[in-house]
């Protein structure tokens, strides 16, 4: 049978689902009884404090209708990004009229009982956010904190070649710098190996109390600017739903056509040029369809519509009527069944099974995700027979791993590598032997490298934000990755990680939602290696603003050197449901840590590394422990120092990967217990504690732990532009400060006064030295590791 | 005189003058001695590690010859933003060509021997940075974490309608979201108050390692793009500086001319409609000026420009032939005198005194600082008389009294308020009677309300980037204001303030910079209080975030109520070099702080407050502290339970307003003694507190105290979207369980559980009545606070 999709009796019956969506919708925002107003509307009937948001639901909607036309028409795989920020009932309306919800939620009934349960239950104590969140059916976006729909979109159409994202742009949310810059994500979809991201910007006009920027630009400069940016803007505008109907109908039916034939031309041809793709600009009333006017001032096409129009509630029915006129203002008894179930020949016109926008596949993806083939991470591994002798950059061993990780890894197209212009800068530079960096715009060599229309490489755009987006459209569309950034500029998507990790939390509760990939997150170039970057480019506060998340979802990995991070890469590469943080060098350094012991370090989190320490099982006289790189190199050149001079000192040498593992399972679940803790750091032997971050953590850890017996040596935010190892003597983390600090720890410390005088003269000569020459004291640099034996 | 600003004469200076600035630019990458080459270049001249970025500086050194031009030619008051991160010799250079940077660092002379210290010390351990930094002479704006220069911009030109700032956009900066959102801030600036950001794109066609995206897009499309958000681009480009110096001149001819007939219109017709200014789109190539190729491959025209472009160091002279060729092609014996001092006639071009961009006083503005008037907060106070008896909301209040601290300042013109279109949202609606939203685009009354083309509040864009941007640069510029947010979404800002604390503290080590306001910034919508927004909109890790920085320029204050707010702005307003976060509840809560009390907590920092304390100066048998809004109320609920059924026990209560007075003074020199902190919170007594943010930070500042003996309750990640009581319910911070950790601290506690069963029965209570009715117990609500007496 063949359907006319355009006809009056189609977009009339599109127009019914329609104002089905709208009324399940405000019945959300007032009511948990009596949903189908079947009697009159009692007190008891209405919410005591009706919250939530009305301003942008029946601009939603419609556009949501729209969608599911297009997809029956052209039997799409497609889903919806929800932009606007507070309008929860749009996917969940759509999604319980397409039966999808029920599904999910199989006391939410397709009748009137289900109805009243899902009126009752929206921004609710415990209930469903008053914005798309994890426990909305077909989300893989928060609508929370804005600015991401498209960098979302993106990531989640990427090596999805059949895939359309429907990104709603909230006009509120294009005003955030992350979305006004994500436009430019057109730049790295390739229209063979991709989807199609379909922008569709929602201009209603307001925000929570302000007109928006874009809405009040004539359609002329709004056409410039998507032009400029290589987008064809398709308008459709107005407030008559009759005239917009088709209009809608006939600007989706050209969008979607101008994706097949790009993606057709460019997968017939060959032909990766970068195409000019379609978005949708949608100009219709904030509040569209509610009251018009209330208290003599406009609701309807003013920010007034934001939340609550009308005052109504269990305590004030003054104005029920209008509730009630406003309510059947779409007609529910034409759209309901004596049962309250949506007329079948409305429901008729929803899409079918995984066609559902709500139950996409790619939205809850465990069926879709294939582990990655990981290689053996030891055949990379650097010799380390004679601690400290192998000098190697830990990023580039990593680079010639993940060499092999793409390759073999190729046919799946299931991982891929974001970064803010500084793959090459992190020193992920074996990574180029296999693949490139995907980029659609023109290519200019030998003006440029590693370019090519697709690669599994994606860090042409500088913009944090936008790496963290794609990976995490990415991953939660149920592929791996990464994200490498210089460690100081994480910071800039601080909340975007935070918020990552509430979605995980809040997925993790919902029964129904499968594991996605970790999010893995490499922070480089780190506070203890800069040189000529200086004091801006040094703050390790990243992994104090993690630790501050619930503990289940967060991993905070510093290995020391090159095997401990090949076998960091080789526990997260098929993690899942996490965020890991892992803080690694770039910079030669020298090598310590055999594969094997890499490998324990990162099973167990930390290690007592017998060939560094001189206290035989026995009770040592100081315990000397080190998180990251530097701390590692100069602790073990602080105990160097100690065994020479105090070759009897009794000193344990304890190795830390796995961070979060030292917090008390008061804490964290995964933390050792007292007794364990115990056991590597006594409860009273000094502890001296070489640290990569903010010394707060570690207080932090260690206070509800036995042992304060505690010197900590972290960043204390002296930086500059100087030296690696300026930097750690400008912070008291250097193997002199150390040495200093571990004899000034012992009972009789008063007995090495010469220690530390002698450590003092090595800081001024360190001091002067650096002054004069520019670099570092030749004895540090050649500086070897010898056991006391 | 009437001197040809356009002849080939003056044109031909100016090339000599940029030549110059361009050998010294290349000088301090290289050189540390012979820095005219006047004798044959030896390894020793040479630095060991040459370290900086060439790849921005010719062409930036371009432009500011040429705004220099202008600057004498219409008498311009113009300063320099150096948005691209990477070329700090560029100001530096220009500075010192000028004699700016003799008189701030008068060791740097104008001679040989000063041009040596000033190649030296460039990217050198403990020198000058490679990007722009508070130690570059005439920078309001930091050049390593990038995306700001816009926002910097337009916050520094408000109320100051003369001055107008050059802001030099990098075409990596402009893929970053910030700086592509910033393109915005033409719709706030007012044509006949506010001053006028002349916005360059430097075009230069690659970053790092990679080419920009906007640099590969035609001028066609860059041209739509930037008519699309209201600006007139205006094209320069090429590579040939013969024919690029008449262009550059003719462009920036027409660019100050467009300004200036703006301006005069807008003033003479008070026309303030918005105006369409120019911007400047300079495209001319990476690494301009310098070797073209180096083993085979491109360098000018390339990202390989970028950093340092011939491998020449002390220890590898091998290429030094090709460094001195480069030195050399800049004519240097042209340009300096037998001194080594800039040639007279090439400086008579340059602006003179303040004219001169590195000495504009707006950069460095303590002349021009003129503190607010501040009404006595006390005028404004709430009654408190009866403790608990008010309910009122702090914000409005704060409003209140922000309404004529506005009043009381508007002829100065030095007070604003930034806000992501939250200012009615965090109830400062008294501001409004007062002043409006400053907005340039249409207004469309009464759909909208409270905006006009003239305010002092600006909110009317949604993004935090904006605001921290703006405020920055209005306070860097010595101007007062603060920034209100949403909680949890100041951590989109985290970078920028980690950023702007940066710039205070390097700002402070150099003598000649003077003070600048304090950057003020209120969280409120927090996250005890949320309801309908959800667990997204919950975080209060900003607490920890700014914790992590150096004491000296961070307050962190916690007021429990209007008062105490009151009290906490009374004491910023006016304040130097700080960052000061205020925690503010804006939702109706219980009033307890008098005036009197209010300044008490907040000179002192916190207080033992003696009408909710029954240790009548004797040993407690518990203390009890609080810091925030909701842990202040609960702790006095929690009292009022105890005083009820435990009228002997002894409880002190402390409210913390300024939460980094409790850290030890071995973190924090303003930090409580031991002895004074013991003096509230005894050595062993045990302490419940009741604490706003993550439990963590407590932890921290309570490890290096005697008293361990602590019981957090602070948010533990528990959120949802639910009422403000049951967050604390879920969090443990509400009464009652604050009730059961008091009673189980006791030496007799296994005797209290009666009390503990009570207290489990009112959780169980509020649970279940949450679940039906959606509302918090009415007995919570009804909660009036009773003295023991």
């Amino acid at each position: 049978m063949t359907v006319d999709y355009s006809s009056k009796e189609y977009l009339n019956k599109l127009d019914a689902y329609w104002r089905a969506a709208n009324y399940i919708s405000v019945g959300q925002l007032y009511l948990k009884d009596n949903p189908l107003l079947r009697r009159p509307l009692k007190a008891s009937d209405v919410k005591v404090k009706p919250i939530g948001h009305w301003g942008t639901i029946a601009g939603q909607n419609f556009i949501y209708a729209h969608l599911n036309r297009v997809i029956n028409k052209y039997d799409l795989n497609m889903f919806y990004v929800e932009g606007p920020g507070h309008g929860g009932q749009v996917m969940v309306s759509n999604s319980y009229l397409d039966g999808s919800y029920t599904e999910i939620y199989p006391d939410i009934t397709e009748d009137e009982a289900g109805m009243k349960k899902l009126f009752k239950r929206f921004s609710f104590p415990g209930g469903v956010a008053s914005h798309a969140a994890p426990e909305t059916p077909g989300s893989i976006h928060e609508g929370g904190e804005l600015g991401y729909s498209i960098s979302h979109a993106t990531g989640a159409i990427l090596d999805n070649p059949d895939l359309i994202v429907a990104a709603v742009v909230g006009d509120g949310e294009a005003e955030t710098g992350p979305l006004a810059t994500s436009w430019q994500s057109n730049k790295f979809i390739n229209p063979i190996n991709d989807g199609a991201v379909l922008p569709i910007l929602d201009l209603n006009g307001f925000k929570i109390s302000n007109p928006t920027i874009l809405s009040r630009e004539s359609n002329e400069n709004l056409q410039k600017y998507f032009e400029g940016m290589g987008w064809h803007p398709i308008f459709v505008e107005g407030d008559d739903p009759e005239k917009l109907h088709p209009l809608m109908a006939q600007a989706l039916d050209q969008a979607i056509e101008e994706i097949k034939a790009i993606q057709a031309n460019a997968r017939q041809n060959n032909d990766a040029s970068l195409p000019v793709w379609p978005m949708i600009i949608f100009r219709a009333p904030k509040g569209w369809t509610g009251p018009k006017t209330w208290d003599n001032v406009p609701i309807e096409k003013s920010f007034r519509a934001h939340q609550i129009p009308i005052p109504v509630d269990q305590n004030d029915m003054q104005h029920a009527d209008a509730l009630v006129a406003w309510l059947e203002s779409y007609r529910p008894e034409e759209l309901f069944d004596e049962n309250g179930t949506l007329k079948a020949e409305i429901k008729a016109i929803t899409p079918k099974g995984d066609k559902r926008m709500a139950a996409n596949p790619h939205t809850n993806p465990g069926k879709l995700i294939r582990d990655l083939v990981k290689p053996d991470f030891r055949n990379y591994a650097v010799d380390t027979t004679v601690k400290g002798q192998t000098v190697a950059q830990d990023m580039t061993v990593l680079g010639t791993y993940l060499e092999d990780v793409v390759k073999e890894n190729a046919a799946n197209k299931n991982f891929r590598i974001f970064g803010p212009d500084e793959t090459m800068s992190n020193r992920l530079a074996p990574l180029f032997k296999e693949t490139n960096r995907q980029w659609l715009s023109p290519i200019k060599e030998p003006n440029d490298e590693f370019l090519a229309p697709a690669g599994r490489i994606i860090d042409s755009q500088l913009s944090e934000h936008q790496d963290e987006g794609f990976l995490e459209g990415y991953v939660l569309t149920g592929r791996h990755g990464f994200f490498a950034s210089y460690e100081a500029f994480l910071r800039v998507v601080d909340s975007m990680l935070t918020q990552h990790f509430k979605w995980l939390r809040k997925a993790k509760e919902q029964p129904w939602r499968t594991s996605v990939p970790s999010l893995n997150v490499v922070a480089t170039s780190t506070v203890f290696q800069q040189d000529h970057n200086g004091y801006t480019h040094q703050d390790p506060g990243i992994l104090g603003h993690l630790a501050d998340k619930k503990p289940e979802f967060i991993r905070e990995y510093l290995p020391a050197d090159a095997n401990s991070l090949l076998a960091v890469f080789d526990k997260v590469l098929n993690d899942r449901d996490k965020i890991n943080l892992i803080v690694s060098s770039k910079h030669p350094r020298q090598q310590f840590y055999s594969a094997a012991e890499a490998k324990e370090l990162v099973d167990n989190g930390l290690k007592i590394i017998d060939w560094a320490s001189t206290d035989k099982n026995a009770k040592p006289d100081v315990v000397i422990a080190a998180a990251g790189t530097e701390p590692n190199l100069e602790a073990l050149a602080a105990i160097s120092i100690l065994h020479e001079k105090l070759p009897d000192l009794k000193i344990r040498f304890i190795n830390v990967v796995d961070l979060l593992k030292l917090r008390s399972p008061k804490v964290d679940p995964r933390g050792l217990s007292d007794a364990e803790f115990d056991a590597y750091f006594t409860k009273d032997v000094p502890v001296i504690f070489a640290f990569h971050g903010y010394e707060g953590l570690i207080r932090d850890i260690f206070f509800d732990r036995h042992n304060h017996n505690l010197s900590i040596h972290g960043y204390r935010e002296n930086g500059d532009i100087t030296t690696p190892f300026d930097m750690r003597v400008l912070n008291q983390m250097d193997r002199f400060d150390l040495v200093k600090a571990a004899v000034l720890s012992l009972p009789d410390a008063d007995k090495y006064g010469q220690i530390v005088a002698e450590m003092d003269a090595k800081v001024a000569k360190h001091h002067q030295y650096i002054r004069d020459e520019g670099t570092d004291l030749p004895e540090v640099e050649a500086w070897e590791w010898k056991s006391l034996e």
